[in-house]
This record gives C-alpha cells, structure tokens and sequence, in this order.
C-alpha cells in the first residue's frame, strides 16, 4: 500500500501526482474498486486529471476510463491534448471509444480520431453513425469470423497466430460469413477442437444462426434476449453482413443507463446527466432552461386565480386550500404518470391505447377522489365551521383528482404517440392542466356557492 | 400461423382457448415476443391465464412466466392452484424460481413448496434466505463444481453421464471445491479437453480463484464487474463455500429493475410497481396510502398561510403566488434531490459529505434564485404597477429557491445515513419544508412591507 493509507485517495493521488510516483499511482487505482476511483478523480483538479491520465500506461488510463461513469471520462479526454488522448481511446473497448468520441464535440473527436491508427479510426467512426441505444450503438466489434470454405487447420492457425490480439476478446463463439461478409453461420469455440482438421468451417458450423439487426431498439434487444438464452448474439446490417456482437449483459446496462437518464430528466434534469464535478455556470444554466418553461407555465395557471380576486377577497379562507389543490393534484397524476410510463416501457400498454388507460385510470380517480375530497373538506369544514365551504374545497380537489388521474395516465401515451419524451413534458404539462382546473374548480363553486360562504 | 393473423394477440389466444387447442396455443406464444406475450396474458381474464398455464406444457408455461414482468407472473402463479403452479415453477430457473415464490404470500409459496421434488424446494427455500438485491438473491445455483482430488477422468465422465440435466446450464467454467464445500478453484470447461485423464482436478484448475460474497449489495456486484472483465463470477457464504454463479447480466438486470422501482416509488407509488392489471382497490388503496401522507403534510404546511390571514386580506394579490412560489420550489428542489440520488448510486458522493453538496448547491441556488426571483418579481411588479409586490414576490421565490435547491441536495444523503429510502421519503418532506419557508417568506416579507402593499 503506498504511503499513508489513512489519507483520503484524492489526497494520495494527489502527494503522487507530485512525485511523478506513476508506480505508485497504478499501484493505488489498482487497490481501489471503481467507485473509489470515479470518486477520487471526482475531487481533483482538471490540470491533476489530465496529469495523471499522462503520467500511468495508455493502457492504465483506458482502464480507469472504462470504469468511471461516462460522462465523467468524457470530461476528462475534454480537458487532455489530442495525443493524449488518442493514445488512451486506442486502448479501449470498441464500445466504450465509440460512446466517448460520440460525447465529444465534433472537433475534438476529429483530432482525437486522426492520431488513431487508420483501421481503428475507421472501425470507431463507423460505430459512431449507430444511433447511441440502437444495436449498432451497444454491440461490440472485438469478434472472430471466418470465411465457410476456410479449413478448420486455417482457422485453428488463425488463431494461434492472433493469440495475443484475440486474447482480449470474451470469444466463446466464432462466427462465419460467406465472401460478401454475410452471416451464414456459427460454432462454439469447443467444436473446434473435435472437428477434424482438413474439413471446412461451412461443414461443421451450425448454419443460419439467430442474429439482431443493427437497427433494432433497446425495446427489441431486451425480447430478444429474454427470448433466447444466449449470452450473446451476433449484429447484421440491412443486407445480412455481418458487424458486430450484442452481449446480452451490454444490453442490460444500456436499459439501466437509459432508466437513470430518463429518472433525471423527469426531475428536470434536461440532457438527463448532471455531476457537481461539472462547472457550477452549465448545472446551473441547464437547470434554469427546464424551470424558465416552468415559471411561464405557472403563470399562465396562475392566471386562473385572478379572475377571480373578488372571490377570494370575500373567502379568503380559500387562498390557503388553492396550494394544496394544486400540490395533492400534481402527485396523483405524476403516480399515474409513472405508472403508464413503466407499462409503456414493458410493452404492456401501447401508445394508441389512451381510451383502455382512461377507463382503467376513471376507477382509480373517483375512488381517490372522494376519499381525499372528504378528507379535505373535513378539514375546511371543522376549521371555518361551514359546511358549504367544505363542499367548495372538498368537491373542487375531488374533481381535479379525477382530471389529475385520468390526464396524467393518458400523457404519456399521447407524448409517445406525438414523438415527444414523456419523462421531460409530462410533468410540466400535468402540473399546468391540474393547476388550472383544480383553481378554476374551487373558485368558481366559491363563485355559485357565495351566499352560503361569505 | 394459428387461424386469423389480423386478430389482436389476445383474442386469438381466447380463441385457442375455447377450442382448447394446446399445439396451437403453443405455437401462437412461439410467435409472440415477449413483451406481446406480457401484453396479451394482461388483457385476458384470471380463468382464461389459468387455463392457458394448464392447458400447454410446463416447460412452456415456464418460458412463459420467464419472458413477463415478475410482478405479472407472480399474479398467474397466485391464480394458479398449488399443483399446477408446482410443475411450472420446477422448470424454471433458481433465480426466477426464488424471485416469485419469494413475492408469493409464505402460505402460497409452502403449498408450492410442498409439491415439488425435494432437492428443487430444498434449493428455493434456501436461495430465498438471501435478500433479494443481494449477490445470494441474483445469483444462479445451475453451476457444475468438482471436489479437487477427483480425476479429469471421473469429471468427464460426470459431464457425460449428465448431459441432460447441463444441458440447461450456461456452463464455461467448471469450478473446483475441497471436501468442505469451500471454493480452491476454477477451470474453464475446454481446459478439461487438454489435460491429461489420470490427473487430479486440482493440478489443472486455476488456483484461490476470485469470488463474490453472498451478501455483496448491487453496488458491490456493479463494482466488481466493472472492475473484472469476467462474464460470471463465483459467489461464496461467509465459510468460503461455493454457493451459486453470478452472472454480469443477471447483475446489470437487478440494477436496472432497480432503477425501475425506484423512480415508480419517488413518483408515489409505494412498492414500486403497479400494472393496471392489478384490482382496482390494490392500486386505489396503495395509491391513497402515499396521497394521505402527503394530504397531511400539506395541511400543515398551509398552516403557515392560516397565520396570516390579515396579510392575504390587505393584499390578496399574494393568493396568487403563494402556489407559484410553492410549485416552482418543489421543481427546483427535486432537480438537486435527482443529482443527488444519481451521484450517490454512482458512489460520486457519500452520506456524510452533506457539507460538500451544500457547497456544490448554494451557488446553483443562489443564481437560479435571482434569476427566477427577478422573473416573476417583474410579472408582479408589471401586472399591479408596484414595484413593492415584485420585491415582496420576487425575494420570497429568490430565498425559497436557495432553501429549495440546498435542502434537495443534502436530503437524500441525510435520508440514507438514517437508512430510510430516499426515492420514497425525499420529495413529500422537500415540498413540506419549501412550502413552509416559501409561505413564511412570501406573507412575512409582505407583512413588514405592509404600509407600501395595501
């Protein structure tokens, strides 16, 4: 363990960084899992980053790449010279470099990807026109084919040969195309040991294998794999070439990602990815863009209130119970919110099925409705000693509980339908409907009910 | 393809149903994807989903309950009775056998229990000790494991011999115990074609292999996969005894699940899951059950209102901001609460580090503050022609705001130190707080500037 273990890990890199201790840095990464590591990058500066990303392996650093959160490594190729970097991006997984070149400005990736070497280059450039969750985006490259009329003695010489390039790969299955590269079949790595040597690959792969098309979703990839055992499936483009390997734990990753990027950009979060490591003007500016839409939209619900002053002038009891109308309305319908947002994404409900969600969400509403409308005007009743004015408050947050519910299950459909990302605009959009209508409830049974109230 | 192919998936399957024809049932579910198969199971009745599990084999009724959502084939199973429910569950995975017997009411699970062949019940009631986001809840038991003396020989020889029952397994590595139970190595599957047949296991394998405890969070498990390349990992009890065969994929689907529960949980739904195929009082009661909390905290914190009453009276220009400022709070708080609940599931920040995300926050506060507090203190300022309501307006959301976004930021790191769920708790105790302070600052700052409002 280098010097003194007590110290914080932050505070270790940064005594080596000073000493030039690149033995001790690998040393103490080594030691450290993941999170430490992603934690105490996290806590030095942009010069000590860039100096110890420099200062360990290439090899080294693309390990400490892999590890940290993306956003994270992105940061920090941002802030190292081109050279740099490129050394680095040679290192890593296929996916990885082409998920960090695409995060990257198209400048910095350019001079990041012309110190590569061109096949490497080549190969990274090409995934990054894969959209980022297509199966292009999440599969990986480091693979083995063979063409079918190759000889088994061919392949096992290959593989000798490449020992060291293949032995970073995960290959447990080889696969084999015909001359144009397209997929035509497959074998465990095992049949090769028993087949005999002077046959062809054509004559002992198992032919016509189940493959993914570069294009599908992670919708279509999660089936897939919960349809098929394997661990993982080869890639094919439009015309059954052969491009790539979907591991299925790749898949999985890619689902949690995308759940926490969409967690993030419901609570407002635009772009879904925020770290305090970022500098205080961009958290603070992406923040203020989602809650600037926000401020107008409450604005415009609030517009609802005064029309109606001369009620609430003569029943200014009413004033206290419009926050609540507002508040209780919004969570009952970001509950069905998230609700349809889950079934939405297991495929159990569809997007044209607004009406099937209406009658399910109606009974939910009602019940919930009454319920806290009784509660409420209970409340209002027992405080001001008027029956009618429980009635107003009570009736107005039953009803809107009633619109909150039904609205907030059907948004997310019609979201999805109109192409539009329900977790950023179903909140704001929700909020704005139940704010006005559970004001414009209240005030206006205050209205008709005003010689029972005043 | 079974009769008419323009009929919904659903209707089909009440079709095949009434004719009771197995083969064709079969061959539709064959068909269907997954999430179709979810799909169409969720739109027909309780009497039709039991028949159907009843009606084809159990190794398909399996592959059926493997490809829906847990929830969901927990439902069937419930509707199912013991016996039938009993051969299904023989044929599916520990994993998923141990995940829905776990979800079952104890005297369901028993009755299940009860039926199957011992050495099955004996495993489940055993892999349902561990929790289920632990490595003992994710891991698999469907592993081959030799004790080191035994020869090459007698391992292939056991290979052989039971084919069949491996045949299911996912099986690369072979792994190596003593007498004991107690992990001493592990041997990839091809290893065993090269060595010698009168050797001992233990001369082979690879020696003090790395494993995973039975107890490791989720955390642990994502740390170590991406720490280690490896595809799947042994898993050990506190004596060192191989115990089952964590998969990465297995890991990468627990965190995405998740990920799932927790944004339905910070949404309001208790439980973290709901389909709307659930009865209409379960999802209503659970609903209500978050809702009534959440009434009772907004009755106090609109108690704040009630104090000044007088205030409102004077400027009733106020009940218009009051939800404004209370809704546009709530939005910038739950924005820090969500960068706080992703750097802490990231490890980028730990429990006891609430000074440094105070630090982190107080300046996105602050600024975002100002910027709305200038905002909307202009559209006060503009609509009543005194520049005295934007101030008043204006600096209540501008502090509100600094409460909000540090109080968001902190909350979720002090909620885990106390060991309560922050996707549960943080967003009803964030908006009781701002709402209060908000109310406070609103009617206490326009109680001071009285004489310059009224």
């Amino acid at each position: 363990m280098p010097n003194d273990p007590i110290a914080k890990p932050w505070e270790r890199i940064t005594s080596l960084l000073e000493s030039e201790d690149a033995d001790g840095l690998r040393s103490l990464l080594d030691e450290l899992g993941p999170a430490d590591t992603a934690l105490a990058i996290s806590r030095i500066g942009h010069d000590a980053q860039s100096k110890l990303l420099t200062l360990i392996d290439p090899t080294d650093a693309a390990d400490v790449i892999t590890e940290i959160p993306e956003a994270q490594a992105v940061d920090l190729l941002h802030h190292l010279d081109a050279n740099n970097a490129a050394l680095i991006v040679d290192e890593l997984d296929s996916e990885v470099r082409a998920d960090v070149l695409s995060d990257l400005s198209k400048g910095e990736a350019e001079a990041i990807l012309e110190q590569m070497p061109a096949p490497l280059a080549e190969d990274a450039r090409h995934l990054m026109t894969y959209a980022a969750d297509s199966a292009g985006g999440v599969m990986i490259t480091e693979y083995v084919a063979f063409r079918q009329d190759q000889l088994i003695r061919d392949a096992l010489d290959d593989l000798q040969q490449n020992q060291e390039k293949y032995s970073d790969f995960d290959v447990q299955y080889l696969y084999v195309t015909d001359d144009d590269g397209v997929l035509v079949g497959v074998m465990p790595i095992r049949s090769l040991l028993f087949a005999p040597r002077g046959r062809a690959v054509r004559d002992v792969m198992i032919a016509s294998p189940i493959a993914v098309p570069s294009d599908a979703t992670l919708d279509d990839m999660r089936d897939f794999f919960k349809e098929h055992g394997y661990v993982g499936a080869p890639v094919v483009d439009a015309e059954g070439r052969m491009v790539g390997v979907l591991r299925r734990a790749a898949v999985q990753k890619a689902i949690a990602d995308q759940g926490q990027r969409g967690f993030l950009r419901f609570s407002g979060i635009v772009g879904g990815e925020e770290f305090r490591s970022m500098p205080l003007w961009s958290r603070s500016g992406r923040r203020l863009s989602w809650l600037s839409i926000n401020i107008v939209l409450n604005i415009i619900a609030a517009s609802v209130i005064a029309m109606y002053t001369d009620t609430l002038e003569a029943v200014i009891a009413l004033a206290i119970f419009l926050p609540m109308i507002s508040d209780m309305s919004g969570c009952s319908g970001n509950q069905a919110v998230a609700v349809s947002m889950r079934e939405l994404s297991l495929g159990l409900v569809r997007a044209n099925e607004v009406a099937r969600v209406f009658m399910k969400e109606i009974g939910v509403g009602v019940i919930n409705g009454l319920v806290l409308g009784l509660l409420l005007g209970g409340v209002a009743w027992v405080w001001k000693g008027n029956p009618w004015l429980g009635i107003v408050v009570g009736g107005a947050l039953a009803a809107n509980t009633i619109v909150a519910v039904t609205l907030g299950g059907a948004l997310p459909l019609l979201l999805k339908k109109l192409k539009l990302d329900p977790a950023l605009v179903s909140g704001p959009m929700l909020t704005t409907v139940t704010d006005m209508c559970g004001f414009f409830f209240a005030l206006s049974f205050a209205t008709a009910a005003m010689s029972q109230l005043a």
